[in-house]
């Protein structure tokens, strides 16, 4: 195989300009690094494009080239130049797709019947956004809603942060935060708005019920008509003298918070002879 | 009052040495960067050594300015290249102290009657390491013990991310894991170690008793030898299709629910009448 040893080849140029969020949007497409978003890719069908590899990676990785195969995906070796140049990580690990963006529409990823969603409404950190995307993963979430003054989902860094998890729940991107929360309204969802402002505390709140979490920006919060927006207004207790949690922890208390209650709850209504711990 | 504007003046050089490990621990001194976590620092007695500031965060800071003066630490004017020199960030916030290490003998950090700690076993991205220094403060944690398998608390993107919380509660550092343990179990804490190879979750480990939790590595979490020293290795349950959470993220869960149970219990013994939540 041939091995793409040239930056500037046509090829690498069009992987490279999807680094660019206008070019992601003209393309519809993104790049993801590393061998467990690559492995998660391939497991959907038609979102891979392509993949460049090392050779390195490509022998330590036979599992994916394998799928690749299978799945009619070509794998362009790649120099560790070229790689180095797609990958703008200082560590690069050697493998990468090329994907079609996978977000649905907004009424797709927060229907009726959904029990718990994340709502990011100006979360401008990729990394802060994608730690909380794979957090809600991991709490189960049905959704993960980016609106239009969030960051891109398909950033490179938070497509990293996230490991994985963008490919696993269904992410909706680009609507304005009011139509977030209509949405989550009409879809039977409590709107809970995390925020230090709130009067309310999470050890108080109601979590048994459908919920969507609100989530503002890493150093400001949620300005007044955003919190106006929710149904209350909740924050995490501070027990010590730390003035605030960073966003990514808030949002983990509240997702973990929510993921529990609303387990026992379904627990103690399926078997009534279970008291929840 | 004279502006220093020399990278290259001795005051100034003593301060960047402080930058790195060997010096910081030759001096036993470490920088303090923006105002959250000077003013934090000046309100205690005998930490602060002095003081560099630019112009203009003299102005945006009169309080802090004042706080120097009442208390006698010299406050000196810096050109902002100089203080750029100085704090190693992309957008300096204008204002560092030079600062004594606050870290206690690991028995003073971990005394009898103590409830909540965190132990960080091999916890190795300084950033991280800071996060979860303030979550355990902002969940009322009674100590973070930074192992010497662990990175400094005293490296700036640590005093960073804790946001001042290195000043909120006791730290220890230095001791190898397996005395920390013996520490932590001495004082009649309970040792979980949080790793995914965890057979109990932290849904079903009671959490009521005086707790200790011992974090591992942010690749490769704890090995064989450490899970070894703890009472019980409890996984945060994933609910979803994440393979696993980030370590601070984790470490927000187990911290946050040994706070909420910890405070249930007291309350209900405290309270009779009050049924926990």
């Amino acid at each position: 195989m041939a091995e793409l040893t040239n930056i500037r080849s046509p090829r690498v140029k069009a992987a490279r300009r999807l680094t660019k969020r206008a070019f992601r949007d003209r393309d519809k497409a993104f790049l993801a690094e590393g061998p467990q978003a690559v492995r998660e890719a391939l497991t959907i069908d038609g979102v891979t494009v392509e993949l460049f590899a090392t050779a390195d990676a490509e022998s330590r990785h036979p599992d994916i080239i394998g799928a690749a195969a299978a799945t009619g995906v070509p794998v362009h070796r790649a120099s560790g130049e070229v790689m180095a140049d797609l990958t703008q990580t200082i560590t690069p690990q050697g493998i990468l797709a090329v994907c079609r963006f996978v977000h649905v529409p907004l009424g797709q990823a927060v229907p009726a019947g959904a029990r718990l969603v994340a709502l990011l409404a100006h979360v401008r950190d990729p990394g802060n956004a994608g730690t909380v995307l794979r957090t809600a993963d991991a709490a189960g979430a049905d959704a993960v809603v980016f609106t239009d003054a969030s960051v891109d989902p398909y950033n490179g860094k938070c497509v990293r942060a996230s490991a994985g998890s963008l490919f696993h729940l269904p992410v909706a991107t680009g609507a304005p935060v009011e139509e977030a929360v209509r949405q989550a309204k009409e879809a039977g969802l409590r709107v809970l708005a995390a925020d230090g402002a709130g009067t309310t505390t999470l050890d108080e709140v109601d979590l048994s019920r459908p919920t969507a979490w609100l989530f503002g920006n890493e150093a400001w919060g949620l300005p007044p008509e955003l919190l106006a927006l929710a149904d209350e207004v909740v924050r995490v207790p501070i027990y010590g003298r730390a003035e605030s949690l960073n966003l990514a922890t808030a949002a983990a208390v509240c997702l973990y918070s929510s993921a529990r209650v609303q387990r026992q709850t379904l627990h103690s209504v399926e078997d009534p002879t279970t008291s929840p711990r």
